[in-house]
């Protein structure tokens, strides 16, 4: 089964389109986690035993991992292959932005994919298609794709005016083209060719998320930026739902793993969101 | 000392621009190598002592080494504990092409520059200078920015022509603007206040890294597509030298590690380089 059918299916299921970050940075843990042989494994283990049957998706970051090393990345295997043996319905979002060359990317793949059976991956646009291959031929898994990120300072280069606008854009003198438009454009004409691709697109940014929407059509959009970064929940399903109601994963990390109540959490935040889809 | 200055003075002692890339991938190993308890290890510490009075940098790419999971990142880590402890005059650089927002590259900081003990990094631009911020900060380390990459497709959004033309360069009409020259100009005049930052421009495209030496003075340049990619020496050379007859990291991989002598083919590509300074 592709990601996207995965997604869809439990999206449908659990009636969510929330994704719970497993941002679990061993130093904000409680002691009682830390003190454990596999904190951050322990740790993700309870907040998917409390959050599994409310979200579309789960989605750690390798950097909190790597951070500890090779005992991160241990715990992170873990995390995931413990996903696959008792959730193998919910899929796998490694957030790891990876982008090299080629005959590199190949190694990226094996960790993903195979080492640690993730569904999908976040990957930098910067290098292009060409370079990028190696996880666009990967059928049936997501490449999500950085576009306009939840940063404060992502436009520095995203939003640079490129010329000439994109074929098909807006006129540069009604409407600026730039250059997350580009690549939102690039990747929904052009590395789509598997129907895997998708986009991140952040929450903090309703008015680009807008943008992004109506160059893709229904493609699924990643969105991180809710909770702890400040994006405003109604803005954001307005400017992003697709035609059909859904077509976003809506990441919370922080406001939810590290909430008193994860649960609770999650249960508020998916209401939330489906309040604004019809 | 920073990792400029460790670059200089073993540059002067070796008489060397060459960059070692230990893309170590264990499918490629000798039968010999592969067998032992440590095998990427172990092939990295025979590299070393061919190549250690040849060489200006050792370049581990963590792509080889994450496709074998914790294992492969236990012996990346044990390959710069190797370096640090028998050879802390050479430089290490981290190629791991990393970029996240700025609370998350705080995990990726504490990989490289903590765990691993690594002197630099290369970075993807994409999310800007704000984002990057956690790694900039670090005075000492050094900050290699993706800026032209060395594979055939990456003119795809890197030569995107962009308008209007960045403050102080050509105008449009004689000589288009670029978004690579933008990430030159930026990380030149904005990102390197603590004088930490460099570019990676491949040596595949000579024209642009001539451009890209234009704009930013003295600044050090990796590159990379020397060897198994291609690139030529005396172009790459001619391009990218800096007033000083130096500013360049040359990078050769596969050409190397691979190859049937390892210690005559660094020689040979030491003695190439050193034919094309002043």
């Amino acid at each position: 089964m592709t990601f996207a059918q995965k997604l869809e299916n439990i999206g449908d299921k659990n009636n969510s389109l929330l994704c719970v970050g497993l941002d679990s940075r061993f130093e904000k843990l409680q002691k009682a986690f830390q003190k454990k042989d596999y904190p951050q494994f322990a740790f993700n283990k309870w907040i998917i035993e409390q959050t599994h049957d409310l979200v579309c998706a789960y989605k750690p970051n390798t950097a909190f991992y790597e951070e500890r090393g090779a005992d991160g990345i241990t715990e992170l295997k873990m995390t995931c292959h413990y996903l696959v043996k008792y959730y193998p319905e919910i899929p796998i979002i490694l957030d790891a932005k990876r982008g090299d060359i080629g005959s590199t990317n190949e190694g990226y793949v094996k960790f993903a994919f195979t080492y640690l059976s993730a569904d999908a991956i976040t990957l930098h646009p910067y290098l292009g298609k060409e370079a990028l291959r190696p996880f666009l031929d990967q059928k049936e898994k997501g490449c999500i794709i950085l576009c306009k990120t939840s940063n404060p300072g992502s436009g520095e280069f995203q939003d640079i005016s490129i010329d000439p606008p994109f074929e098909g854009g807006a006129q540069r003198a009604e409407d600026e083209n730039k250059l997350y438009k580009t690549v939102a454009q690039s990747v929904v004409k052009k590395w789509n060719s598997n129907g895997n691709c998708m986009l991140v697109v952040g929450a903090t940014y309703p008015k680009e998320l807008a943008e992004v929407r109506k160059i893709v059509g229904d493609m699924t959009l990643l969105i991180p930026g809710i909770g702890a970064q400040g994006g405003d929940i109604g803005k954001t399903l307005q400017a992003g739902l697709n035609s059909k109601g859904a077509g976003m994963i809506i990441n919370s990390s922080r406001g939810i793993i590290f909430s008193k109540d994860p649960r609770e959490e999650a249960k508020k935040l998916r209401e939330n969101i489906n309040k604004y889809r019809s």
